[in-house]
């Protein structure tokens, strides 16, 4: 068997680790090119022996022998990169959004059906190994039916300001992950969506417009409601917690911690801050997505994250604009 | 000094616990009078050396001589003894809820004042020394500004259905507890309420009218949020938890185990389950309570809970039924 | 039936504890005398309705109606108490040590035995609901053959020099223990015993020719060894652990604490102290204690901790002594 | 600066580890060499771009280029290539054990000072990050004086009997590491050692002369003692914990677990298996291993753990033998 090419569009943070994971942990796959506007991030890729370097998507639209690309370059770049992938037949894994707009993230979605290419959305925290044990031992009905989601996902420190006001906004840059997650667990779609929101982490992140500081409770077709609290600010470190009750009993993912170790001392027993870092939090998350993407292609079976999945989110992630905004729960048809 | 005169009316399952820790574990108070229907209720009293024993209300009203009275007997009578005691000149220790209707609550506290008697509304919870621990922390600013409030509230299992018809609902015999308890560690009132209930556990509590299943989330004056999640069945005993986060950090309560012994095997590692029963979960809360209404009384101090508080838990179950069915967010003046 | 009729010889700390539990905590039981040298111990017996109050240990000796007798005077008297009670026909509880000497206690053990009469000596840690569920898992083979033990037993703050000079030392006074759970655990009888001991806590320990920290290995007959962990000082509280290996798993007692409350800040998640005094860690298995001396008397059957099992505890703690003075180990027969 | 040139003898699991970890996350270093019998190993190797393979040691004792040396084959060739590599002024990193034979140990240790070369012995664990942040705090006082420590060191499942056989004995395979991690968190040396062992697990395992368990206690030169407890198979995963206790509080490693995921039930909480195999466990600490060592090599200073480091867990060992079979304690000078 050939081992399957790929093409990388974009060398900052992430596509280095999707670089690092496919060059030395995943087999039967070989990155072939890598496209970054800068130098560096090029020479990133000559220590993983990369042979195609260059500042021009063309290289690989134009190389008939890459199979598949990944796009990790800026988000608003994204549909246009997918359109154009999809138009040279190319199979994508695309970062998430897919688009801020809906609008714009439903034509990719079209094209991609209408060229009949795979199109995988990155939602990597499905493949943390603790999410995912989570979503097995549900579908298991090892406590039985679900009656309760509860996600809470708060980041260490708030982006720059700049990096909010190209964010599409807490609901669209943080939650949507959380959206994702609830669907993923839960199994079936969201039927209403209530919103709260607020500045209470920085007032310069309000000025921009946007929130810091969320409360969402949404309902399910099983009857299942779901909350999600948000904040872009825990002093104690990175805090990305899931709890599911159902009929038969709960679970739980509880936080990794930085160090194993505890301090009992004359004030109580002290142990360390959470993991403080998305990439060192979510570092196995990363390889199994990228796994699990290579191997649906290896084995020509649908990509596990669909362009519609990504499309969901997006729906979600706007009702809850319109929620907060309008202060009333919103139906989703 | 003289010892206070304590008088109970009810020797159920709580009339017993308040009289043994009246008699035995709080000093400067004498339990001198217990009004019961029954015989069996009446003999109990006799081992802790209580002198008159009735099925009649009268020798407690017409005993100038007794100070204070508990109201343990069933929730229907607590409005009409109240105001009956009031009226009589005596301290109130009341069992919530004061009633389930709003109007004959507000009668009871409207006597209360006008008779100038103290009236001490019993959300033990409060003196929980784990709740009390968090509310005192968050007091004195040791996680900054609230941001969320989280309180999960689940029973080992429901009551009967008689009980069931009997209760008010769950928002007003289970969450009344939970929002008295948001209230307490907020430290400030609800503004709106938005609140969803579904029949999960059992289908013969939904034949009654009832719910058995509730996301309850608040809006607070100081702009925080907080969710109240009720179950009236939890396979791995009961849940009483909550969490509260703020600029500064997260406090926590954890439930108590049955024993503090692990197993670890081959599967993993296995702790006991919660506290089954409300009695010994909450053991020391009841005996604090109790501590503090008598400390109240010797000192002439306010008594730590008023039937205002009492009035204002009502007020918000009546506006959770509201926003349950209205299926919108009810503000709160 | 007729109810057990109890006398108690000292109304000092334990004397009250376990007259507060036989009064309102244990059915088929009375106590009706209460010998005391000071009246203001008697006087707490009044609370609980006792009706013979004396100094004089012969109201008790010489009261036909007396079934039962627990010693919790000071150490140096059980002896005696013992043997004069045994005379007179009295089943014994019996507080630990039976004596200093093993001589001396030896005589006791058999006096008991001429006059066939019960004694309990009270080893309560056996009691404890978490010590009590190791003993049934490992007995049911849950954890398969055990392989090790640890028990790690540190006091909060080492008692005052005075105590220490009348203790008996570290061995006699906290290690017994250690000793009796380890037999108690095993459920088969130490082979072997190697002691180390050194004072690190306070040099004015080391003058009395005391020490205040040890480390005890013990093998037995079962080819298991444990491993005693001993310290007259913990500044994180009172430090009760035990942990069972075996072939299929491992049990573990973990210490409970003064609270359930976690705060999470930016130096990491706190946890409260331990509970902090051995009559709060304990508390349950004085109650348990005394209700299983109470079932056996009633029930006609042996008292679930004999004289033997005192007797063989002060055997061990002497030949800890050897082993640490000799530097070598001890082989018991 | 010109990086450091290495070549790695043996490309079995921990020489491959190495390799990964120098090739892709060590700065200032490239590995220019691999030997290995098989051409499996070397084929590993060519894809981080090592240049260099062969079978035959000599293509790195004769290449003047190369720096310094990773030893990683098998135990008993360690002395051989140690000594001919300081021949060849080559700076050493060395597997554990130097030598199982102490005379043999040595005679490297002599080689090695007589070359003026360095030589790093390979115990991993002190780079854990856990491990470390232990030495750290006790070497800050944050517990005061220590007193005891306890370590438990179990493997998942015993080795083949193949293995056992040439391994030394648990001793020497085992133990060896608890015995440098004790001297490394104590800061000072052992003066008497007492050991117990058995073979409880496999009778295979006895039947070749070794144990499989085994319990030592060790005094130190600070006064304190520590227990080391091992086992060749513990069901419930691999075990690695550390307790050090101090007159100011104590610290404790607890083992990093499969998920961070808990479940819930009727019959308790249920949380993970331990991480399982010790290539997982200790990951991190062979990643700060090798960058320590590239580190001293840089700005040539001492590396962090030296021959003479290696020497005496060897004369630890080998007196913990003495020490069981004669079943005293055993003093070192």
């Amino acid at each position: 068997m050939d081992s399957i090419k790929i093409g990388i569009i974009g060398m900052g943070r992430i596509g280095k680790i999707h670089l690092e994971n496919l060059s030395t942990r995943i087999d039967w796959v070989e990155v072939v090119a890598v496209v970054n506007p800068s130098k560096k991030g090029q020479d990133y890729a000559l220590k993983f022996g990369v042979k195609i370097m260059s500042d021009d998507i063309n290289v690989i639209l134009e190389n008939s022998e890459i199979d598949a690309v990944l796009i990790c370059s800026p988000s608003d770049t994204h549909a246009e990169y997918a359109i154009r992938l999809a138009g040279a037949g190319k199979a994508i894994f695309c970062e998430k959004p897919i688009d801020l707009s809906l609008k714009k993230a439903k034509e990719v979605v079209a094209k991609v059906k209408e060229k009949n290419v795979s199109m995988m959305v990155a939602f990597n925290r499905r493949f943390d190994p603790d999410f995912a044990k989570i979503k097995r031992e549900v579908g298991n009905g090892k406590i039985g039916n679900i009656q309760n989601l509860h996600i809470i996902s708060r980041d260490p420190a708030p982006p720059t300001i700049d990096y909010i006001r190209q964010s599409g906004g807490l609901f669209k840059d943080m939650t949507i992950h959380d959206l994702d997650m609830a669907r993923f667990i839960m199994g079936c779609e969201v039927t209403e969506i209530f919103a709260t929101g607020s500045c209470m982490v920085d007032s310069a992140i309000g000025e921009t417009g946007d929130i810091d500081t969320a409360t969402v409770l949404l309902r399910f077709e099983n009857g299942a409601t779901a909350v999600i609290e948000n904040s872009r600010k825990s002093v104690y470190g990175y805090d990305q917690r899931l709890e599911v009750f159902g009929s038969k009993g709960m679970l739980q993912v509880k936080n990794p911690l930085m160090t194993n170790v505890t301090k009992s001392d004359a004030q109580g027993s002290h142990s360390d801050v959470n993991l403080n870092f998305f990439v060192d939090r979510y570092k196995v998350s990363y390889l199994n997505e990228m796994q699990s993407f290579v191997k649906a292609l290896i084995n020509e079976y649908p990509v596990p994250i669909s362009g519609e999945d990504g499309i969901k989110s997006i729906v979600l992630a706007d009702a809850a604009y319109t929620s907060m905004r309008e202060n009333r729960p919103i139906k989703l048809e």
